[in-house]
């Protein structure tokens, strides 16, 4: 493997540019700030406090801000967004590509979005208003309207022709759309295809007319899914009449997978994904504290369970030692089943027709593993306690918890879903929450009948 | 947003395979099955109990097999080849390209291997033994060796007409590389470049030699960042000696992203990304007792500390009925913060320069939030157990379990870290051993100390 990963360059970058501002030297901030590209700018300013991020977004060439801004989380945005006057912003934001200022369009003042349709030509404004109109998320929110289109019955020759005339291509086409008259999307040219073959050749010769066009309403989590499974570079955009209104790139897409990975993992724990590492105490305070009192409200839940036993604990003490046991290794159980679920779910790989075979597979592999585990529990208990009672207790427990555990992971992320919402955000709560409540109840329950009479 | 998204399209084709399936009729689930991308086909085994499963693999068209076997995970995989005999395994294998047969090498039977590099010419067998010397997990084993190069003292006619007589270009080629004599690299000529300039336009000047190429030793995790900050839809591999070896693309590029991204998300529950969904029980049973037996020992970690305060529960059982709030909150808070932490320093945004500004931030923000939902917590147990003393303790145990909770979640994936380890994976075990067992010593000691005496 490579000696310097991502993480060690950044360190680096990080030391440097913390001794430099600490020592007030700009000269070399701004020299190495400037050979990095605006991803990575991006990331940088990520990385650091506020004062100090005021700073370096200062030192950042102008011609690269629009670029920057692109690449930030929105609180971050919203920061740096701050610091430019109206001036700076319009002209940061009419160096980018439709598409980029269409993704930053909700974030800018109305103000700054207006000044920039009126700099832009004619042509230009009422595509961008075009993408504007589609709601964000969707294929034509993403899109970027800047395409090449050619006929059908034309030639090769005529169209190197007319490519030389026209000059420098947009990013990332790879492909060329062979459009109707009336600019439907027929089918699409690569420049692999034009560069190997006889400039006599026609183009309908060589058009692949077999990729379907995306539909402008489809969700981006949709398109990121065809582009994986077809291994696709770009992809023309149409919209209900098969009229071309647009190309994505892989490059968009490419972000889409990072974004929605990114907010699978901070969602499932509770975070914003767009929360910013060093952003104000009282934001970071507020997101949080939903997220807390709901499960506040499931910690109760469980607490009142073992509010009905209180008589039981009172006889053995030892019970209160155990239960966090039982219930901990349920929720651990279950939430190894939910994730290969919500996995199976995203990919699309469980539906009606497979469900009671998987339910039915996880429920045995429950049953071994909790008399397995349980067996085990068992013995330490009987060691530690030295009563054959509380121990054949937390070994039937433990099972039962395992095997509820099971169908509550298959169950809850299939039923979430069913309702409309995200399989991994809600998922969590409502296992812990059954897993918790059903672990103490069934451990401290087994205790009431089998132990005190 | 579209109204059939990949999940309703995959039910429904495994509606229609389960019902064809149940009435033996064999020619609709062909048709079906082949009018589908390798990658979809792949995902429909995924999604089929074993013995339907081998049924629609038989009705696969040989030609896609290969194809089909790159995509699916290594459990499956396994099961796909152990029902394919060597001669047509050698035949699907041999259809594939260089880079996917690589990618397939390790889980193919030796005889195989050595079946598919007899069957080619040597150019391809050097290559392939080339990419197979480099480790999994680096760029050199992701490339793909078939390159198309060109001289920098020529034009763009001349190329032209190479291309021409060369005939069709691999894959996902957009740009030409220019080597030296002795094969080093130079630079790159983008497709765009060659189709907008004048036939008469030298190379050299149409050149681009910013982009450095990638060391065949650089692991595909950063391949994937430096993708990812570039934009780029392929790089050039080289050795230490800046010979070029191969092309890295995009479309490799985004399944490792996704492998990740599902790696992260399954190994954080304690589950192996490449778990079947409907593998043996055995199996999945062996794969998740490790995970579990961890939590069984951290579990009784926390369940030693509540048995040191046997004497205390047993004078005040409410006590026995709240512990799980106090534990359960900090954990939940905790795993807020690591999440945070986590993602920061896959994207290389924490390093020891900032640590101490970001753990005194999550400091701020847990002792407010300790302070608030403390503050509620001790009201409804006032309200309760009509117990003011009992209140108070609850509160100070919440607030000092969210100020643990929180320096725990930065400092734990840091110090991981530090050890070589990936922060996500045993950082969840470390921080739930030490919300439970702190949450139950804070609020049982203070219990303690302020109620008995």
């Amino acid at each position: 493997m490579s000696d310097t990963t991502r993480h060690d360059r950044t360190a680096q970058q990080l030391r440097l540019l913390s001794d430099a501002l600490d020592s007030g030297r700009l000269g070399p901030i701004r020299r190495l700030v400037n050979t990095l590209s605006p991803a990575e700018i991006g990331n940088l300013l990520e990385s650091l406090p506020a004062s100090k991020r005021s700073v370096v977004w200062g030192l950042v060439d102008a011609e690269d801000d629009g670029e920057v801004l692109v690449h930030v989380g929105d609180d971050v945005r919203e920061s740096l967004i701050a610091e430019m006057d109206p001036d700076e912003l319009v002209a940061a934001i009419g160096e980018l590509d439709l598409d980029d200022i269409a993704d930053l369009a909700d974030d800018l003042p109305g103000q700054v979005i207006e000044e920039v349709l009126k700099s832009m030509d004619r042509e230009n404004r009422e595509r961008l208003e075009q993408v504007l109109a589609f709601p964000e998320g969707s294929a034509g929110r993403l899109m970027n309207p800047d395409v090449v289109t050619v006929r059908a019955d034309t030639t090769v020759d005529v169209v190197l022709r007319y490519l030389r005339l026209r000059g420098d291509l947009p990013e990332h086409m790879d492909h060329l759309f062979v459009v109707s008259r009336r600019h439907q999307y027929l089918g699409r040219v690569s420049l692999g295809m034009l560069v190997t073959h006889d400039p006599a050749t026609p183009i309908n010769e060589l058009m692949d007319d077999e990729q379907s066009p995306i539909p402008a309403t489809m969700s981006e989590r949709e398109v990121a899914n065809q582009f994986s499974d077809h291994d696709w570079v770009s992809a023309p955009v149409v919209d209900e009449n098969n009229i071309l209104l647009g190309r994505i790139t892989i490059d968009d897409v490419v972000d889409i997978i990072r974004e929605h990975a990114e907010h699978h993992a901070l969602s499932a724990a509770g975070v914003d994904e767009d929360e910013d590492l060093f952003g104000s105490v009282g934001r970071a305070m507020r997101r949080r504290l939903v997220w807390l009192f709901v499960n506040l409200c499931t910690a109760f839940v469980a607490s009142s369970v073992v509010g009905r036993f209180e008589g039981t604990i009172d006889k053995l003490v030892a019970l209160a030692v155990l239960m966090p046991i039982v219930a901990g290794l349920g929720g651990n159980a279950g939430t190894q089943v939910m994730a290969l679920m919500i996995r199976g779910l995203a990919l699309g790989q469980v539906g009606a027709s497979n469900l009671y075979t998987l339910l039915w597979k996880e429920l045995r592999v429950a049953l071994f593993n909790g008399l397995l585990m349980g067996a085990v529990l068992g013995l330490i208990v009987l060691a530690w306690f030295q009563n054959i009672g509380l121990s054949i207790v937390i070994f039937a427990a433990l099972t039962c918890n395992l095997l509820l555990a099971a169908s509550a992971g298959v169950l809850i992320p299939m039923t979430v879903r069913r309702f409309g919402f995200e399989p991994a955000l809600a998922s969590g709560i409502f296992l812990t929450a059954i897993t918790d409540s059903m672990g103490f109840f069934t451990f401290l329950g087994l205790a009431t009948l089998l132990l005190l009479n």
